[in-house]
């Protein structure tokens, strides 16, 4: 059952990340299962992360750039409002939903919106959710000149432990495979002006860990959708987290 | 991407329903869907619906027999404390476990636990729930000569509105072929004692179109896992319920 | 119990809607059934729909101008951002908390809070939420020129099945009567510029009928309270929703 | 709008408590105020409240007794399996499933189903669920001599705050009257072995003093209801809970 | 038990106000403990109530000085958009961070998140959720010129019960002490602008004793924690609110 | 801030498991610090893990014994109905209620209400927190020899992540002393039978590795508070998890 290459199992994958290390933290190591399964994923980073403790824009920047090739992405800067600054504004969904409609992805990746973590991570989800809708509909002024476009899921992931939305069914990704974990520690590395302060590698790789444990695999990360899931069978149902 | 015999994907499932109409009434389009694609199903009745407003047992037994008959699904009927008398007992839950041994299916499916519907309908839910752990477990002694077993998924269905689990998120089934919808209200149909009564059968029929216009396709059906879902990729979730 | 004419029963109803055509399908029949008992309602339209993917704006403000003729109902349209442009600003709120205060109704319709939805739709939900508060406060200066006035219930419809909040016990209505369910129809279809494309009359009538099923009645559209009823008496409470 | 005698507004109304106390206390108010506008009230108490830490069986028994008279019900005792000792059983359920075909209440009154108070009260919310179910249901055996009944409603009532649903919408029902109040509060201070000890009648005013508060009025009690409302228009929505 | 003065326990608490009586009424009884037992206590008040149906903005600074004076606390007053028109704006968060940073607490006390109530209200509780993170991050440019901050708590209050988290787990703090109620009364009371209208005094020592009562002791207030709490050991956890 | 010996912050620690490892997996490290800070801490062991796939009831016993020791604690072992064979019994709420009562602790420990997780665990669960109320009730015939006994505070554990409830805030107590640490680790060690055929120690130092991160400690454990906290002040509230 590998999805073969141009079907619409492998349509792109669009990732919204608020800093620029948010997506690597979170889910780099299913990006980097994804692109190996000949997927071709895209990073959008809305801030350059110059609120952050360490580190300046620049650096992060490459930090970032680096983090995307390990991982097989391509990645591109926008700016909305600035790191620690971001609001919720109609202009901001639409330039969203403009990416949208350019990179034409099956799927959308986006922070939770869990509101207890970095004020910008649950905005942008929003954001990304809104502009998920505006992608679609056709009279959009700023959009008419490209086709609308219309996504089969919005998957969120949570950047922390808190930020795990409580009432949304997880759907854990197998990312055992020892090629899988070493890209996705070796693009976390890659963020040097990060990592050297606190422990975020470890706290990424133990949450996954108890992932991996729960769905009896080794590591598993867990990602939430925001609607529905459609199936064609029950066949994609033959592993599920009942080890413990 | 159809799986192919004998693979995981299709491993039997097994369907436990409180009443000899539940499982038709609630998802027995997603059955016929199934035998369809080559899976083995088997239905397990736990009494047979004497408490019922019309219909004797017999009848009921003869209807149900039909009933699984036309969806291509076996059945058998076992005796916990009849209709409308049905308690939370360990023996109970020993009992179902034995034959989930017995039947060593991948999937369960059994009526959810939201406990505003009938009252067996959700105590049989928890049995089974209860029932999928002691599968696993070596030491239980009325067990020990079975082999144990480990399922891959418990799901739940909804045989009204009011029984869908507001905490999980659903799973929408498509099964919109002509042929499945026929085999489905024919299977509704043999339950002739009931369905003269009330509108039992617009009510799925009904509630199962909602879903496929949310979905985007004719029809489609929601299961309610009880556990994370583990997959191997994002290539299952090539379609979303986001179509309004 | 009738309400008599002039009665507190027969205040005003005050429907906000973010675009030409959310309240008829979300509620039009509703609207029906409380014209023809003598209640003046009055619709506020806060958009032309001019982001819509079919119609203009001018055809739309005729469509919808012409479904609140055949509802009974007055209309008028604003202007606050314009089509999926609507964002949460405090002058937002105030513009509508005057014109609760002009118009001086005993109830309040808005669209939902549930955020996975059109994001105009919940905005303006929570928009006309404060706007009922600030009507009450006597010292907005924008405000200062109109009597305060507090409303008895904020009622909140569901455009789609998304857009129900599952954390509020509904309140179905029963629009069961012919005439009823006629104007409500013929308000949908005179939408004309939206009822080509998708099936969003077919999935409102049917929504309606599943509610109707589980009330006992042939159609009942679910409303939802934002606060808790107050009630003299059990007196209203001699029907409720247990047919399944 | 007062409801006429004989109307289905006046239907009885049954009320099932655990121990002899516990109706006055929860919502002797609301029992107060129905029996003066007419509706027949009839009590169940399903202990004579053994295990208490004050009064004999015989004491309660009577203070019970008397409490009921003094608000207008009629009451009597049955055995299920004793003071702190009550457990689900199906038989519990066909047992009070038989006093709902014999009284033909229009409305049911029980305590809440949150599991954090007394066992008791809790099981019995539960039990009388179920048993409003299966009065319907023609073919149980054990009530096959009596005609099946279908209430309107199931209502349930919270002895403590830690009682109250989070997730039902609560209707307030207006106890301001002071004959109302002084009925109530007779009735609660006929349970004299029970009142020397704690704070209880205290207790209980303040929080029907605390809902009076946020509804506008002297005094109102919570009630919780376990289905969606059926109306047939907006009229019985004329007062809200938005005084603060 | 004591915590001794410059210990960490009795580190500052900054406690923010959307207008100038809602520390007061919500849980002024709370300050007046905690300055008592030699906690430095500070109010930042982010409008002069000029929107309210009471009082000129002049009397409402007077009152609420003199109640923070009663209370044992300091207070300055901010302006972010005025009364009934705060809107959520990253630079209110950073403005309301560069105060956490000089006052340099231990605890922050703010209004709830529960969006049906005061539409500043919550907006405030959520731009001081976004700022406690904010106060935290080393490269916020407007705030580089102050050490980062980072404090131990953010604790919700809630000014009426409808603005009661239903989803986090209450700490009742015990007020008891006739000299506490009687700084807390004198400090409601000199907002004599507001408590003319309504029963806004009574409302709020209602509530306190309802809480007391379930506590256990005379009168307690309810603070809704953002956070897990972080213990030592279980020593603290002595006192449960397990009376009823 | 220590608490002194003879304190009420010392009354015995009384923790109840449904198998004979279950305490010490869950939350061994939290028995190892408080024995170690001068409290009594007492375990009821209510099976002999029968039905597990490995170990003899004998081995378990001696097992169970060893840690106990390890931990500090005493131990003692109950018949209720086997394990795997666990019922909501009346009768074994009262026998736990006389162990209540005859121990006379200031707090509880059991395993969390969570129903997905072993059968066992939530009724034991259940059974505690009836128990707890029934060892206050004075007129329970069983109990009548003993005094009535009431607990300061009833907290949860979970052995698994899926048995953490999403509704209740969390305490987390700060188990990182490496002493702590290498007393659980022994006490989870001594379960040879177990830990040979999984990762059970690996799974639980996981998770209060995740735990330690998340409130900026090394390792700590999540409990979960029955009912809300009351405390004398807010200087108990001197650390937070707000590290990520």
């Amino acid at each position: 059952m590998k999805p073969t290459p141009n079907s619409p199992d492998l349509a792109p994958l669009l990732v919204f990340g608020a800093h620029p290390d948010d997506i690597e933290f979170a889910c780099g190591a299913v990006i980097a299962k994804e692109t190996r399964l000949g997927r071709a994923v895209h990073f959008v980073i809305c801030s350059r992360g110059e609120a952050g403790s360490h580190g300046t824009p620049d650096q992060r920047v490459a930090e970032a750039s680096k983090a995307a090739t390990l991982l097989g992405a391509t990645i591109e800067f926008i700016d909305l409002d600035g790191d620690a600054h971001l609001e919720i504004r109609a202009a901001h969904a639409i330039k969203l939903a403009a990416i949208v409609r350019r990179v034409k992805p099956g799927l959308l990746l986006a922070p939770s919106l869990v509101p207890n973590q970095h004020p910008d991570h649950w905005r942008l989800g929003q954001l990304v959710r809104d502009a998920a809708r505006l992608a679609r509909y056709g009279g959009v002024q700023e959009l008419r000149n490209m086709a609308s476009h219309t996504v089969a899921h919005l998957l969120f992931y949570a950047v922390t432990p808190e930020a795990e939305p409580r009432d949304i069914t997880p759907i854990l990704i197998d990312v055992s495979a020892p090629e899988v974990i070493a890209a996705w520690t070796a693009a976390m590395e890659a963020h040097t002006s990060q990592t050297s302060a606190r422990n975020y590698i470890e706290l990424q790789i133990t949450r996954v860990r108890v992932n991996g444990l729960r769905a009896g695999v080794g590591h598993a990360i867990a990602l939430f959708p925001n609607d529905a899931l459609v199936l064609d069978s029950l066949a994609p149902l033959s592993r599920g987290a009942r080890r413990f």
